[in-house]
């Protein structure tokens, strides 16, 4: 019997499922991927609506689970499959659940895991938790967090994500939730974050985090002939940045420039908190690689205790973009089980 | 046979030495405490000097040791020492080792531990760690944090420390020095740290930062007619800021406020990496109580993520002033012999 895992990660737009085995291969995945359930489907915020949302949403995820396992059966007959690991924004490692957040257009707390328990009752194990978490663990057992016991994991995209591993498994805390990096205050009185707050680490580090800061950068100069100067706000991409910094855009290299000093000075703070061995950057605007490698790296030990310096490595992620929220929330139940063991 | 602990505080002036039972109560205590071998002992920073320093100190301590257990068993002649536990100044829970720090004279890293365990080989528990983690693991077994698993506590002093306890356990992190929260940026390019770096937490919130923050005020307001503008920089106390605070003056309440202001910004950071059930605070400042509770709390509720509001245990500590550093340093044996089980 070849054991293997549901990992499904429910995004802002689509949700992936997908079979994974231990070790960490992509046995299925469900093409297309379902359409996660959108603000604008429960616009005045009405609860009847919400509640029928989510079953809806619930009857499609476990239809589709069931659909999955059939397929992979199909050419691997004799598989045991070992549980359901969910990686969803603001998923709740403690009770399955999923807060109220901005992206979804649902009213209450979801009772994720126990809705699925409900519909599939013969797994045992349905843990959930959020998509920067999933991939930590993705990191750890599938990753460049193989062999490590303390690490951090930050994933830039829209926002900042963050996964901290202490003693080879994932810190949620007394609330479930632990481990919002994105929401450490990088500048006091600083920009508007996201959640009402001002200044936080993701409204400068992240693919919107740089965007604004080229606005910023544009405001500040009047650089006329920087080529971003021609690029309006909504169309602006972080990739955009990259390629102009990669043509000696003073706007864009100062962009990334500015972007790696706050990003390092945060990462210093979370070596104080945590004492990790490493430090993994995931996601999008990774892919600018040493153009903001350079600048967090050389920030980071500029304000490390001096006991720290040139000990923590600041490491790209190995996890390959495609498959790793996926692969990350299948994560959630092999280490479960190793747990039991 | 009634099982006990030798509890040791290597602090920058005296070394406590006590024996403490299961149950947190010190059987024994030396006094007066032992001399902590000082800076000017060994003005050249001279290796030999510090050899010397080194060896004479832990044949005074290991000699108390002896003693302490002989003094304890004239009454309770059946005891079990089940091990020795040490809090010291940047002391790595790893390797027992303590660290170069500006307050000792020693010009190496000490391997504590080891050299205890040399001279006093019946011993097979012999574990070292900073005083705040030590005070956090005596909170966890003797104090406010009985029953809780996701704590951080945090000690007032001259600086600022920190333990930070995550699924019932001090996180010690791959070097055994996490939880130096007193060095995470609060004010980007703030206050000179002793540290040598700049807007460090406790250069604004600790007993000294009390100090600086008055000293601010003073200059910003001219307020001549406050007690505090009568006393000099090298005189004043947070414990005399209190007690003007106590008398209304403005300057005092002022400076309890901005305290309080930047500690509940930096506590909601650590909310948001760690998720606690508690945070508590220790140390001479907090007998001000809601002069510095108060501030705090606003704050941090301010700062933190609408999920967390109104769930965080902001507490004083438990732990008795007196026999803290030895009850928390005893702690670390106790811990291990649970672990084992």
């Amino acid at each position: 019997m070849k054991q293997v895992v549901v990992g499904i990660d429910i995004g802002g737009t689509n949700t992936a499922i997908g079979i994974v085995d231990r070790e960490g291969n992509v046995l299925y995945e469900k093409k297309p991927q379902l359409p996660t359930p959108q603000k604008k489907e429960n616009p005045d915020s009405r609860p009847d609506v919400s509640e029928k949302l989510v079953a809806n949403f619930i009857s499609l995820i476990t239809f589709e689970i069931r659909d999955a396992i059939e397929n992979v059966k199909k050419i691997l007959p004799n598989i045991e499959v070992m549980g359901i690991g969910i990686g969803a924004p603001f998923a709740n490692y403690h009770d399955g659940t999923i807060g109220i957040t901005a992206n979804l257009p649902f009213v209450n707390v979801v009772h994720l895991t126990d809705l699925i328990q409900e519909k599939l009752p013969e797994f045992t194990i349905i843990k959930a938790t959020n998509d920067a978490n999933a991939a930590a663990l993705g990191e750890l057992m599938y990753g460049g967090g193989i062999g490590m016991n303390n690490f951090i994991m930050i994933t830039l995209g829209t926002g900042l994500g963050s996964g901290i591993i202490v003693n080879g498994d994932i810190v949620y805390g007394h609330d479930g939730l632990a481990g919002e990096l994105g929401h450490v205050t990088a500048v006091p009185d600083g920009r508007l974050c996201g959640c009402g707050s001002k200044g936080h680490l993701e409204t400068y580090c992240s693919a919107t985090g740089i965007k604004r800061t080229v606005f910023e950068l544009l405001a500040k100069t009047m650089n006329s002939g920087s080529a971003l100067a021609n690029v309006n706000y909504n169309d602006l991409t972080s990739k955009m940045v990259y390629e102009a910094a990669l043509q000696n855009d003073s706007i864009a290299m100062e962009a990334f420039g500015y972007t790696g000093e706050i990003l390092g000075r945060c990462l210093a703070d979370a070596v104080h908190y945590l004492s990790p061995e490493a430090i993994f950057l995931f996601g999008g605007p990774t892919a600018a690689g040493e153009l903001l490698f350079k600048p967090t790296r050389e920030s980071m030990e500029h304000y490390l205790l001096p006991f720290y310096r040139n000990k923590i490595k600041l490491l790209p992620s190995r996890l390959k973009a495609g498959s790793v929220a996926i692969v990350g929330a299948s994560a959630l139940v092999w280490k479960e089980i190793d747990k039991c063991k």
